[in-house]
């Protein structure tokens, strides 16, 4: 592959080292190769929060009183539609999911378009757009998903997981992978902000 | 002041152009002024975010029953210490109003210590860290103070604002200094990814 044009890697390496030329694509190749995989392991993390968020529905059949010996029961529904910060994540974790689909398309397709210096910062920004959205809607998730395990004793709001075993243990599951999903775009994030800088020290050593 | 050393500013004018030095660096110094002033504004941001969020109680006493024509009062105090994602929003702001101050005393002083290109990008770096936390603990904090506002019929957790009305009023006021403290500090984020970036630039036209 052209050093000049493939990805991310050449910002990185393209510098004034006297290094043969093998030895320099494939130090290059290795580090877009993780790149790639770091990317595609984000994805693969927020469409994950995505899923799980969005299909994330119990019913439970419960007695709720008694008349004589006939238990009268009764069937709750609990569904991710029914909390806004469960809304707010499903968005942004789409959002996010999308953002990363289009990021890995244009490191694996980027240099048939023309752009080069000028995309990496780009991507180094909106990744950090990304990242803070992503933030911002686990933080809200989380904090509900802690009152519906621990309740509120001050506020008088009652635990949930308790009556609903399963949409909790699946709510943790997406705030997991949602959390993956922060750590991997913030280890990009850094990464690219560290690829900007060192092409600013490569380029002063010309 | 010397603009090899002062602040944040030799990075990204430090170039290859040919301007007179006067004209650079009356420049480089209003753009040195406007990024203390954003950090400034910044730092009160999250500061005022902590104070009100952390001195947020509020005690109200309330008929709670009747016997005959007596009424039974009840003294109900709600403070922020009572929701774990509120306290989490305090250490967060905290950390990040501390974050904020030792920014804008290295960008003050920062010439007096010998640390050049590497600053630029460790304070980047830093300053990621912290609007990636300011921002979950923001959406934790949010997400509770809405369900304080509207309550939630499905999960029978009853809104409690409109028993302490001014208690969710100075909450939301620290969410809305939060808020701003992101906007802000991701904007300095932007502008010193694209100084590296600029520098890059520069750099590569010696």
């Amino acid at each position: 592959m052209d050093h000049e044009n493939g990805g991310r890697k050449p910002e990185v390496i393209a510098g004034g080292s006297d290094e043969p030329k093998t030895h320099k694509s494939r130090h290059s190749c290795m580090y877009w190769g993780i790149l790639l995989l770091l990317r595609f392991l984000a994805l693969s993390a927020t469409v994950l929060a995505t899923l799980i968020m969005s299909l994330n529905k119990e019913s439970k059949t419960m007695v709720v009183a008694t008349i004589g010996t006939n238990p009268i029961k009764a069937t709750l529904v609990t569904k991710f539609q029914n909390t806004p910060a469960f809304v707010f994540f499903v968005i942004v974790t789409s959002i996010v999911s999308f953002h990363n689909l289009v990021m890995l398309l244009t490191e694996l397709f980027g240099h048939k378009f023309g752009f080069k210096g000028i995309k990496l910062l780009a991507m180094t920004l909106l990744d950090m757009g990304a990242v803070v959205l992503l933030s911002g809607a686990t933080g809200g998730a989380a904090s509900i998903a802690q009152l519906g395990k621990n309740g509120n004793t001050h506020a008088r709001w009652n635990k949930i997981c308790d009556k609903f075993e399963k949409y909790c243990g699946r709510g943790s599951g997406a705030l997991i992978a949602a959390f993956i999903g922060i750590i991997l775009l913030l280890v990009l994030n850094v990464t690219s902000t560290i690829a900007i800088h060192k092409n600013t020290r490569s380029s002063s050593a010309h």
